[in-house]
């Protein structure tokens, strides 16, 4: 007997994956969970029916979230992580020296629980004592914590169920105010080829409230499409205006100082969404 | 009833596209040809059970194999396409008013005679009076042709059935050979997630031929993985010196002038491929 799961990613589009097992499905306080063991990717978490990450192609996302607003800052020392329960990008945050303290702030405990038995290579640094792990609503924090991070990180889900107030000018406004003077954002702002007018609404939104908006691409095989866009929003230094040659080498397997800037250059049906 | 057209993009990993219908399933004298009319992805053209290019996304591919070559070289005249029998690398290099003339050489005509019947927004430009279509073996058009081009592209399937040996040392030393002594070729270099050791061996080949090797990606929703390779060899001109600011702004979807040497900007395991 063949398993294969199966992800409808639009009504009339999807991909499916061949599995060994099925680990874990479970209706949390927030959402559906499940985690299977597939052949091609390894161990997937799976967030109401949309893949959240695999171990192989994890360090994409994990990676092109949180370096190029990481190596933009001067001096990140406070950062807090916006969902990313299943401790992907703090691994990567915790790769800068500099920064002393990363807070997580996860909504759904069942998430960080089973990724850090399941995903241990994705979780394993949630227990580092730099590490702060709350779980609560982000929406929340971010207003209970004015001028207080120097990086803030959106590690959402798509905007449907709990992550919907996520995509809100709201909550954008509100984490212009929970950063300091210097401070910069970014978000996972979904793929331009399914969610053309999310992008543009989110871009549209953060210009309102940040001086310098930017947004940037990387390829994810298990999201719709393959291209993710990430939109950064920054009060004062410009990830264009980095001197690539200063940023070191650090033990990556997608982000490059190479690739600092280069991921800003969007294919031209992207880049006019962001118009 | 619900129809989907599902491929094997590996053995264990996929995708699946609902179909409105299928318009041709035929046996060719060298593969197997499909054309269906997907909801997502508009007509699609399918050889031998792989998605060859789709009506919304084709922009991408047959941009980038194009336009990275041609804005490379100073002075394109005349430009080989081998395969490409849907005719879209073609309409994207009839965009070069210094060509003079372009020569298509597919070596099934059923590819040619059922994309301008159903695809004719990218066949469209087969019939154009610089355009010459030769149904033949490419292989055996390069080595008939010494020092005859400025550019050769090779819009190729994948190494299996009739394509085989457009993956050779021996081809790839044919087309230095067709080149003229300032030329340029591309060739379509599948990706890096499924299959890592063919660019790694098509690079080592390339580079034993060519002085200069560049890798660059594009994203192809459709495509395995989404992120697809292409190999440039070149005998004087490097794209990574092209002065951008002199590239026109032409009517792309995805290829720009901004994008031309970010696009050779590699993921770091992509680069760790091509060293």
């Amino acid at each position: 007997m063949e398993l294969w799961y199966t992800e409808k990613q639009t009504e009339q589009f999807g991909i499916t994956a061949k599995i060994r097992e099925t680990l874990v499905t479970e209706k949390t306080d927030f959402q559906d969970l499940a985690m299977i063991d597939t052949i091609e990717f390894g161990r997937m978490l799976v967030l109401d029916g949309m893949v959240m990450t695999t171990v192989k192609d994890e360090f994409v996302y994990h990676e092109m979230v949180a370096h190029p607003a990481l190596y933009t800052h001067p001096n990140p020392k406070h950062v807090l992580v916006v969902g990313g329960g299943d401790g992907g990008v703090i691994r990567e945050v915790l790769k800068h020296p500099e920064v002393e303290k990363a807070v997580l702030v996860e909504i759904d405990g069942k998430v960080i629980e089973y990724s850090k038995k399941y995903l241990p290579e994705i979780a394993g640094e949630l227990d580092n004592p730099r590490v702060e792990v709350i779980v609560n609503d982000g929406y929340m924090h971010i207003h209970d914590h004015k001028n207080t991070y120097d990086v803030i990180m959106v590690d959402s889900t798509e905007p449907v169920g709990p992550a919907v107030e996520l995509f809100s000018r709201g909550f954008y406004q509100g984490i212009f105010e929970a950063l300091k003077d210097d401070g910069i954002f970014v978000a996972q702002t979904d793929n331009p080829w399914f969610k053309a007018d999310l992008i543009q609404s989110v871009n549209r939104d953060v210009k309102e409230i940040f001086p310098i908006v930017r947004v940037y691409c990387a390829n994810i095989p298990t999201y719709p499409s393959g291209l993710w866009t990430f939109t950064l929003g920054s009060k004062k230094h410009d990830p264009l205006q980095v001197d690539e040659t200063k940023i070191p080498e650090i033990d990556t397997k997608y982000y490059s100082p190479r690739l600092h800037k280069a991921a800003f250059a969007l294919p031209k049906f992207v880049e006019d969404l962001c118009k």
